[in-house]
């Protein structure tokens, strides 16, 4: 029993890779493992073998968060809040016999919001509740004040709400109740205490995948590393209902094939791990602010920055939401509208390898595990500077109850060493002219961290009127065992799917799109989307020169006009403008979407994957807003068909012009592993921008103060500084 | 008497426009100039009115600088190296009867700065100089030990070198001569001393620029403000002979048209001019670094940063060379070369309206300008930031007299609050797993000022072995005049070719290419180019997945092979492989080029503008070296007519397997001006990478060490602040 209990706490320690330091008091873990809840709960530790398991401090569970009070409409469920939810759905199903997928703010109505001030009471505050019971998905509206529960319909919807984590947690047991599994391990000569298993979705292929809800669950050896994920045990796949916590196919291919799993030499990565020199630049390069930042955020969520107002909160499925975007006008001194709402809508993981543990990797990792369930601390010297504050998250557990992620979010000002704008003249009017200012910007910044890889989305906004948002890809490869240890010894026609990363490690090509919905308010909700169409015009013999590139402007009609294809060789720029608003010179005012790095996908229109992740379909759309149009994948991401998504909206081409419309971005990255990217991967970026154009009468940064010398901070080393 | 040199003098400070700070004791400026150098000899200041000239002192114009030795094969000519070529060439005309374009290190073969190691003796030191006399272009070798020179045929090729300060400060003064143009000044109500003129570039269209040097002035007034170029006097051109220094054509349109002058109010852009708020954040963010830099510069151009070492210099055409980048193995702790020689080979910005005044500007700034002799003295703390240090430049005269050009060149390390890689990982083995590691690069900058434009390069090397460029665009729009002061009033069916900007402006549409010479020699000199091309492939139903994409390689054999379109719908990555080294899974080593925000010219092909500048046909190239493949636009750009072109040796479809190749990339950026961009233009960016692909046997920069606080600089707010 003691033997039993020591392996079940290895177990349980070990299913903890899905588990991201979410324990809670209120948390509704299945039996397997209430053990860890229990032993945690006991000691604050959980040892077992050389793993040690530590539990977050009840002041990181609610950490000052007991006592929030939403100040905005817009500001998230607080700890109370939730927990009130919490207790009507268990009136509402009768008992704890349910699962919650989501459990945010239900967002009053634009026009609420937009109505209202400060001092004004909040719009009546709703919580949207994704849940599950005896089978069936329900999509509730719980009224906080009445606390009346409504139930809107979602059948003729497919595919199931996002995997829980105290699901992922419970059903990645499951292959250890199964023999063939554990012979499979076994057989292979590993040590079952040394094996993990993570759960990957299945995505949809037909009707394999019909009516049950499935996991796809593949294992590796934690054996001598931190970094597992280089030590696929190749080709072993249990299918697992999550409902019923069973495997439902045991597939065993790799065994076969006599793949040998990947050494650990050279895999780990952390500091502790050290087997060899750390590199050092003496003297650090750091960016300081000793006065701290000039930034406030208002009542935990509205961010106020120079020129820019924001409300900043963290979303379970979203990551990140950026709501009310606005920026003061220098020439005025008002506050005016730019973006209502932006966020990551969905994303898109497909990897490239059609073989049997490969083919199904197609991820929409936001819709299927919830982008910001995965965002977990941030590093406060490493992900961010040391001049970041942080914003915590509240999140819901899968039994209802709040629980808070400490430091999900860091806001920072950064100055890189850039010019806002500069000019240098000759000596002519005056002294010689010699004009500079340093470009400052403002940065909100979260890490999903979706098993293996790191999405860091920043969100920063530039004293000129400029958004960038930026994706960066780091973390870890996932990677495929295989026989080779050279690329000689691959057969000429073969194609092995990927790059031979190390001995016995393929790194499968693969794809990454990030979608996003930014729901524009120009000057306000009408706007209209223009095509600033840039074509080559021929000068018929009026002039010396025979061509030039010419402008032409079109308004899109509808939606299908807008679903758009980048194309270097025809090019416009894309503008959002609001039509009933001019400049004093008479140009719309608008913002244009500029994109950078962008990726196509290469899949098959009409193959499953890319009909459920049809929003990459295209790089640039715009739909008319729909306030059920949030997620570009669909509502219910999971075992999805595709018939709830952003394509099937935009193809029924409603009228777009001079209305509350909403502009999406698809960013994309091919990644062809190279062997940089083993054991972890260097960061690489991509991002897009939203770009006043004719918005400001004038360069808006025109009157901002150069750097002076007696106004930087005054720095001297560390003592342990080299 | 008294009047008339008043009037010169003022004429004088107004041409100071083209001189950009550049005078010297062995000036040869023309008579029209000697005044002013008397003037400032005598007194260090010319006053003329609210106009002061400040010349600069002796110190910066040798600033320890003649006592520099070249310690490189490929450091720049020295001062004493300068003055000793300009006797040899004095001694070569027979006096001073010419005019130098160009005098520069001839560098030496690269065998011999490979082989060179330090404490070798020098390869000989010869200059390549390019000098006019007598109507006629000289290509010459100047021996520095031995002095003997020797003449190079460039009959074959048409064009001219670029127009020396000298000139543009000599030529600017024809109009004045021309009783028409006075004429046409005054009878705009326009004060003759109030008027500047600008070189403009004629481009060439045919016939009518052949045989004469051709410059096209346009005029613009000062009155009132700094930034005259938002005072068009719109319609008069001045087409003048360098050489003559007479003007061979005045044309006058704008009058008839009645273009007003646009108003002076709210154009000037300087701190001095204050007329409205500054914003000023309170409290300043800054890079601070107070132990000094991590890098050391060895002989005054040999950067030692991290684990990269590169040379590094100015260049009067090229404004920096980077040469002999490698970076250290961190397996093999050995220095492995990258690149032999990067640089911007060309620029060209055409502007996008056929009219008279407007056709002909098509610039190729590297060729007509001179990239590096624009590039002036940096702000040394909104330029780059306070942690950089600064390198001259030594250049030549149009007399060919040494002069120094002070902090032309800017080094720094950033770091901008960014992970070099991260991952988060639940707390499974040991503690909770939450590694991240900063990053921090090490940029190189200049800016070059073509008269209204600021391009600011940016080369920056990261600890992970991947070298960025950037490019920056800022400073001032070049505008046109118009009579129009709201949209409202332009005809449906008219092209205004822009955008009105502000009363009587408008932003001419435009493009910015810039070609960059990429000289590539990874793990040695013979290379190949190698297309990974990312196609669909289908798994004809032996996967429930349809499609998968699939990657295919292909080396080019021939240099018309790797002219490359890039195609988002049919993507490839770009890799310059070293085929004769494999890493230890026998991948070959590798870089690949990454390109971003990529624009391409829309012009027709056979337009003379797009001949001549012809490496914007295609985003990437590789030749095989050429010693005299240089100047992607030709190596006399100005007037020519484009068959000395990248396109043109490309065609030549020369071998590029496993040989000595030279990539060369086109950077694009399309500019639509809108009103932000009045009246001083918010900085836009885009670049390419160069990044290592399995160069490396895994991720160089896994033992880098976090921060660590107590490392990091101690700093207080200055007094001052706030």
């Amino acid at each position: 029993m003691e033997a039993k209990n020591s392996f079940m706490l290895i177990l349980l320690a070990v299913s903890a890779v899905l588990l991201f330091t979410v324990f809670t008091s209120h948390s509704s873990i299945s039996t397997a493992s209430s053990e860890l809840t229990d032993c945690a709960a006991n000691s604050g530790w959980c040892t077992a073998k050389n793993r040690i398991l530590r539990r977050p401090t009840a002041a990181s569970l609610s950490a000052n968060h007991s006592s929030d009070v939403a100040g905005h409409p817009l500001d998230p469920l607080t700890l109370t809040e939730i927990a009130g939810v919490r207790d009507r759905l268990v009136s509402f199903f009768g008992g704890s016999g349910f699962s919650v997928h989501s459990l945010v703010l239900d967002e009053p109505d634009k026009d609420a919001v937009r109505r209202w001030k400060k001092g004004d009471p909040l719009p009546q505050r709703q919580a949207a509740v994704i849940a599950r019971a005896a089978g069936k998905n329900y999509l509730l509206t719980v009224d906080l004040e009445s606390g009346a529960v409504s139930e809107q319909d979602s059948s003729h919807v497919s595919g199931f709400p996002l995997i829980a984590l105290e699901e992922m947690q419970a059903v990645i047991w499951a292959p250890f109740k199964n023999p063939d599994f554990n012979n499979s391990i076994i057989e292979r000569g590993l040590d079952l205490n040394d094996v993990v298993c993570l759960p990957f979705s299945p995505g949809w292929f037909g009707d394999k995948e019909d009516g049950k809800r499935l996991v796809k669950l593949e294992c590796f050896t934690t054996k001598d590393t931190a970094n597992f994920y280089m030590r696929p045990i190749e080709g072993i796949i249990a299918v697992t209902d999550i409902d019923e916590n069973e495997v439902v196919e045991f597939i065993d291919r790799g065994k076969k094939k006599h793949i040998p799993i990947p050494k650990a030499d050279g895999t780990d990565y952390r500091l502790s791990s050290d087997n060899s020199p750390v590199f050092k630049l003496p003297n650090p390069v750091s960016m300081e602010q000793p006065n701290g930042p000039n930034f406030v955020i208002e009542g935990n969520h509205l961010v106020k920055w120079a020129n820019w107002e924001f409300h900043l909160k963290p979303d379970p499925r979203a990551g990140v939401v950026v709501s009310q975007a606005r920026v003061r006008d220098p020439d005025t001194g008002l506050l005016r509208n730019v973006m209502y709402k932006g966020f990551a809508s969905e994303l898109f993981v497909p990897y490239m390898d059609p073989e049997e543990a490969w083919y199904f990797k197609t991820y929409m990792d936001a819709g299927e595990y919830g982008f910001g369930l995965q965002a977990l601390a941030l590093d406060p010297l490493n992900d961010c500077p040391r001049n970041a504050v942080y914003m915590d998250a509240v999140f819901a557990a899968s039994d209802g109850s709040p629980y808070v992620r400490s430091n999900m979010i860091c806001i920072f000002e950064r100055y890189a060493g850039d010019a806002a704008w500069r000019h240098t003249e000759a000596p002519i009017v005056g002294d010689m002219i010699r004009e500079a200012r340093p470009k400052i910007s403002l940065v909100a910044r979260m890490v999903a961290s979706l098993a293996n890889y790191d999405y860091i989305i920043d969100w920063e906004f530039h004293a000129d009127g400029l958004i960038h948002v930026k994706v960066s890809l780091t973390g870890i490869v996932i990677v495929k065992g295989t026989s080779y240890v050279n690329t000689n010894q691959v057969n000429e026609n073969e194609d092995v799917y990927g790059t031979l990363l190390s001995d016995n490690i393929i790194g499968v090509v693969h794809d990454h799109y990030v979608n996003f919905h930014l729901d524009m308010d120009v000057d306000g909700p009408d706007n209209s989307f223009l095509n600033v169409h840039l074509k080559r015009a021929y000068t018929d013999g009026k002039s010396p020169r025979k061509s030039y590139m010419k402008v032409e402007k079109q308004v899109a009609k509808t939606e299908k006009e807008a679903q758009i294809k980048l194309k270097l060789y025809d090019p416009s720029e894309f503008h959002v403008i609001n039509p009933n608003k001019r400049t004093k010179v008479g140009n719309p005012v608008g913002y244009k979407i500029v994109p950078a790095g962008t990726a196509a996908s290469l899949l098959d229109p009409e193959d499953p994957p890319q009909k459920r992740a049809a929003f990459t379909n295209n790089q640039i759309w715009v739909t008319g807003y729909n306030r059920s149009q949030q997620w570009s994948g669909g509502l219910f991401a999971y075992q999805s068909h595709g018939e709830d998504t952003l394509q099937v909206w935009s193809d029924r081409d409603g009228p777009i012009e001079n209305r509350d419309i909403v502009l999406w971005y698809t960013l994309g990255f091919h990644h062809v592993p190279c062997q940089e990217d083993f054991p972890i991967m260097p960061t690489v970026s991509s991002g897009f921008d939203l770009k006043p154009v004719n918005f400001f009468e004038r360069n808006p940064v025109l009157r901002v103060a150069p750097y002076d010398d007696n106004q930087l901070p005054v720095c001297k080393a560390a003592a342990a500084s080299a």
